[in-house]
């Protein structure tokens, strides 16, 4: 068999470089090539503990690559053959490639802690199977502990609550839920948002080993403390998957991922890479990495998709944009945190507004939205930005990044042009990103 | 009296320049001068009929400027003498100044159709006693004819039908509602919302006359038909209120407004003036006019406000960037639309997108959002834009307007950075901008 393009992995990376592929080399063969029978929606996996009642409502179909025109290959590839450019798959079959992309993603850290091999103990993965089992399991538990209190972590904590009678606990190793993301203030709104709802949580402490004969009973802390569990999820982040590049002989950083330039290259010029799986070099410079968000995922596949034949477009230095929701407090973060650019030796000025998100604020779905804007004091660009508000939250942290990602100054930012409506957005008067801005103006 | 700063007006944009004013120069007396016992929120008004239950629960409240340090002053400026730097005011009491800002505002423009002094035939003004009266007579009427299908027109047609026993028909010179500001597959979306809603539309007709003898009892169309009508609200557009500054001898165009420089100075550096009364420059250039949003007085003001004793800010030629809903049918337009580029010349590329707003779909609040770019196909650099969905689209809205502001070209927003999230955005593969962007990329 032989294809003139060949994408391994078929989540997000994958689709979006083969998507893009197709779109920009429309005569060309593109095939894609996946393990999995069906693809889960990455950051939707949370949501099918509760919200979504289970992994069958939160898949990708597969009309999203066949109805593009894409072949759609359900195997594994084995090895990859450089030499004559073919791949060989798990049934036994080969096939011959003109380019060929990686997109093989992330597997789960296991932090090296005594009992994770216990049954009732589980790491998230885009596996349907694993996910029906934990939550199959859930609906029988009376003690989840959830280890590592980041994104993935309190999404879990807060679905796995929802119409379950289970004492739901988070141990956290630095001082609150979502600190190595967000400054003090928004890891708070999260965390009082966790409390309110009943979740327990444990910060600044480490689990030290995790308990039971076969099954797990609890989990011990550094402090000595004995935490009843009868299921355990590890959320402790992720390393890219590069057993194949590796394998291939291809340039790769075991820590980072593969090594890719700015094409999304990786160091043979035939093969691509995007995802999860490649190296994930910092908008804000080489003291910092972005972290592996599916966003950035596919803006990486659709820069790979597209310079298949032809060099069409460089891949900017990722920035981190993210947001999250626990009930209903949504809280959204771009570019650096206080934290980490003071860290790093960055000197900082922060300007802060705060108001209702409707005017007047007896519109239906008024609540509260704070931002928070880091800038550079050396010349009042902004770096960095934290939203917390309603469901608008998803989209404003969308111009938070777009502002980053323009290099805009605090005062660009004070005069800004927007569009406000009593129904959809704060007053103009009160609009709280120019507002923030304003107020860190006077400081710079 | 005396005062280092005088403002005159009191909504959005006096506010704003007062506050801003007080923010740049601390030490600065500033006094704020209106003629209203109470005043509006502008955008809120439409909603004073229905949602938030009358005009006492749309107020911006005094401490918005009084909790600032400005000084505020209820009283009618008759007169400038600017020759020695005073404003005479209706209780007879003149103020020196040092520096003056017009914030004088608009007023509804009045077709010249015979009827329109009848009793029950209202414009909408920003006026406590006035929207009390309309509303008291909307609850009393069976028959509403709103002339002018414009974003107020509309707004208040969606208000007015809530929780009353009443007919409402809008009479639209153009083809849709929201023809002036939309292209037509957003008037539609809007359109069918009012139907759905029980709203008649007549479209591309003319009110000929106003009917009734000393009460309106109906509207003559430009085709012979009758409706009949107890209440008519004209929604007809308005002119800037220049009278003040006329008299006292500034620049002035009848039609444009009160005329500025770019740091929003009058023909008397001494005298600034921003908000309605001034002429609206476009981004787009001479061939177009901005219109007069709350938004875009604020942005004047906070121009005006930081440049009064020492030259800071450039306002920026206006972007008109606003959003409206009509039910749960919210729709966001940003810069321009095709038929008017097209029909001022402009040769464009259109992309277009279309995806849930949430991912899986299962999540709550989903709901389709699209959106439609227009890039200049000369160079591909973004002009314009238009959105439609939930209540995301506000927000949204502002991406597009800054995406327009900083002249970004499809290539750009094609590989643009974002973060999406299942609850609050659609999914990164199916991210409606980006999408709609690539769409016109291999077009253009």
């Amino acid at each position: 068999m032989r294809t003139d393009v060949l994408v391994i992995g078929g989540s997000a990376a994958g689709i979006m470089a083969a998507v893009t592929a197709k779109k920009h080399y429309p005569e060309k063969d593109i095939t894609l090539v996946r393990k999995e029978e069906k693809v889960l929606i990455p950051c939707g996996i949370p949501y099918t503990m509760a919200t979504v009642d289970g992994p069958d409502n939160n898949l990708i179909p597969d009309a999203a690559v066949t109805g593009k025109g894409i072949e759609l290959l359900i195997d594994e590839v084995l090895e990859i053959n450089r030499e004559n450019k073919r791949v060989s798959l798990k049934t036994g079959e080969e096939i011959a490639y003109e380019r060929l992309i990686l997109a093989t993603g992330s597997k789960p850290f296991v932090p090296p802690i005594k009992g994770v091999e216990l049954d009732g103990v589980f790491t998230i993965q885009k596996d349907f199977g694993l996910l029906e089992t934990i939550k199959n399991r859930l609906d029988a538990s009376k003690n989840l502990v959830i280890v590592g209190g980041g994104f993935i972590g309190i999404e879990f904590a807060d679905e796995c609550r929802k119409g379950r009678d289970i004492k739901v606990k988070i141990v956290e190793i630095m001082d609150h839920v979502l600190s190595l993301v967000c400054d003090d203030e928004f890891c708070l709104k999260a965390e009082n948002k966790l409390k309110e709802n009943g979740v327990e949580i444990y910060g600044g402490i480490k689990v030290n080993e995790i308990i039971g004969d076969n099954q797990v009973e609890g989990v011990r802390l550094s402090n000595g403390k004995e935490l009843p569990a009868d299921i355990v999820i590890l959320a402790t982040g992720v390393t890219p998957n590069i057993d194949l590049a590796k394998k291939a002989g291809l340039e790769c950083d075991v820590k980072k991922g593969i090594l890719v330039d700015e094409y999304m290259r990786t160091s043979d010029p035939d093969i691509f890479a995007c995802g999860d799986c490649v190296e994930k070099p910092s908008f804000f410079g080489r003291n910092f990495e972005a972290g592996r968000l599916a966003s950035i995922a596919t803006n990486e596949g659709r820069v790979a998709g597209a310079n298949l034949f032809e060099l069409r477009r460089e891949k900017q230095a990722s920035i981190g944009i993210f947001a999250t929701i626990v009930d209903n407090q949504a809280i959204g973060v771009a570019g650096l945190t206080r934290k980490q650019a003071e860290e790093a030796g960055i000197e900082v000025v922060v300007g802060k507004a705060e108001a209702i998100n409707r005017h007047p604020g007896g519109m239906p779905g008024a609540s509260k939205l704070g931002i928070s804007l880091v800038f550079k004091a050396y010349d009042g660009t902004l770096i960095g930005a934290q939203v917390y508000g309603g469901y608008s939250v998803g989209e404003f942290t969308n111009i938070l990044g777009l502002a980053i990602e323009k290099k805009m100054k605090a005062e660009d930012l004070a005069t800004m042009q927007v569009g406000t409506h009593p129904a959809l957005t704060a007053s103009p008067i009160a609009y709280q990103l120019i507002n923030a801005a304003e107020d860190a103006v006077s400081r710079l």
